[in-house]
């Protein structure tokens, strides 16, 4: 367990600018690969989590751990160390990185499969970690401008193929709504189920607000960290809340929507489609959770410090 | 366009069991890795295609080259490679893995993200080869033996989420019902589609065979090259054959059903379910295209002969 953590391989600051950990040994950011032949690329058969840290602090690194260990559980998988080793290296990576403000992911791949072999009982698992600058779903100026989120027609992968609770890589329905959105001067984008109603965007969950009360998708999207903050947030400042399928005409007709993600926590949406929202951005209900979005990263409960000195 | 092929960086038999080609270079298997970060890995930003070659040639490999050129356009990647130069890489790849009979792959990754971006317009694409010794889809011995196919209820992720005609990894569907499969000591698996007809497996097409007539899906599934050269072969041998929607129902009651990939071309299924097909495998019309899919690998207009000196 010292390896993970010994004072020499995660100097802080010695890999200035991020730091990962692969093979079982830390690396600079250019050296962090895996094998064209992990089944992890070649069926993107591989899980991962993304937490972050604030201000030197990590927020809710337990609930991440919690999802990240249940996602392997359901893909079956393991990893040679324990939730308190991966604690370690995520923390290791930080430090190592000198990052105050950081990304900061665990990923598990099925691995390299003996040659020849097709079954994926017989590959060995592997665990990589990393910790990058915090990335923003929207860059700030964007923030301050206005979101403006594209409502794509295309399906996202439903829950009948890959459970959308495995937090996973499977992306491509995303990347193509990215395209539409950025061919059309948006900034982010969004994907529906066959129902017509939307269901989650690339890194972020969705809530709309309408007449003081907020709704956000209950299934067929990723059970996000953010998403749980924001509902229990609703539930300690009274706001009424309900999970259910939501349309994209109430995404359309709705006094506000906003986004939730570990890459910047609540975000407001000022535009729909190119078209403005019935309130100004940000608007009141939106304002409220944001606030009580940040002011909980300073709620003991939620913070890990950094260990900045191993 | 020499530097691809030259005497000393693909020299026969250089990297004796395989051989990669990643960022401009031929280097052994154990040193074909790709970046963490690639949107490849993290989104499965990516398309692929896998030619073979048998006895020293390559089959079809203009037909691979066409959906590999197809599938970046659909993707919207580029590649700085031309498609003879490609072809010339992979020769390489043969060439210096000392390899007669081998699986090669041509991949294409979105590339790794400027800092904090996440628009997929802004990467630079990234192209990778690789030669392998041929893999089977079920080892020689299964063949022989009889493969009994796992029907999984797990739906195909469907056409409106991801384009099935750009080859792509997204395979967790897939790989689910290998796990089924496995755990119930059959050999490979399908899934099907949300209306209850069968689509495909990990990496090959299906065909069911009733009273002389070979059907196949028609939807939703890859159009795979070995598949098109059972559709050809059939139209050759006055085999009668409709794509269109197959119920699993019809599975369970053909006579004969069977697999194409180019991981071994004409493949007889014994079992489904557990269950052994009407007729004993492998059945008349298996058989019929089986021989007639390795006799035409000896046709010249199908037959790129690997050049062995560079």
């Amino acid at each position: 367990m010292d390896a993970l953590n010994d004072a020499r391989s995660t100097a802080p600051g010695r890999f200035e600018g991020g730091a990962a950990f692969c093979e079982g040994r830390y690396v600079p950011l250019s050296e962090a690969k895996i094998s064209l032949f992990d089944w992890g690329f070649t069926r993107s058969d591989a899980t991962y989590d993304v937490a972050s840290t604030w201000q030197g602090a990590f927020f809710r690194l337990d609930d991440h751990l919690d999802r990240f260990f249940a996602s392997l559980g359901k893909l079956r998988m393991t990893i040679p160390y324990s939730r308190a080793q991966v604690r370690q290296i995520l923390h290791g990576c930080v430090r190592a990185g000198g990052l105050k403000d950081a990304y900061v992911a665990m990923v598990c791949t099925r691995g390299v499969p003996p040659r020849g072999a097709r079954d994926p009982r017989l590959a060995e698992n592997r665990f990589y970690a990393y910790a990058l600058p915090f990335v923003w779903i929207a860059p700030r100026d964007k923030q301050l401008a206005g979101i403006d989120m594209h409502i794509s027609e295309r399906l996202r992968i439903p829950a009948a193929s890959v459970d959308p609770t495995v937090k996973n890589y499977h992306w491509l329905d995303l990347v193509q709504s990215m395209f539409e959105a950025y061919d059309r001067g948006r900034d982010t984008s969004c994907v529906v189920d066959e129902r017509g109603n939307i269901t989650e965007g690339p890194g972020f969950n969705i809530f709309v607000v309408r007449g003081g009360v907020v709704r956000t998708p209950d299934r067929g999207v990723l059970e996000g960290i953010s998403r749980r903050t924001v509902i229990e947030l609703c539930d300690r400042l009274g706001i009424p809340l309900r999970q259910e399928p939501v349309p994209v005409a109430d995404v359309l007709a709705a006094d506000e929507v906003f986004l939730s993600s570990t890459g910047g926590g609540v975000l407001p949406i000022a535009k729909v489609n190119g078209q403005p929202l019935r309130l100004a951005h940000p608007g009141p209900t939106t304002t409220r959770l944001y606030d009580a979005y940040w002011a909980m990263h300073d709620e003991p409960a939620y913070r890990d410090p950094v260990e900045y000195t191993p």
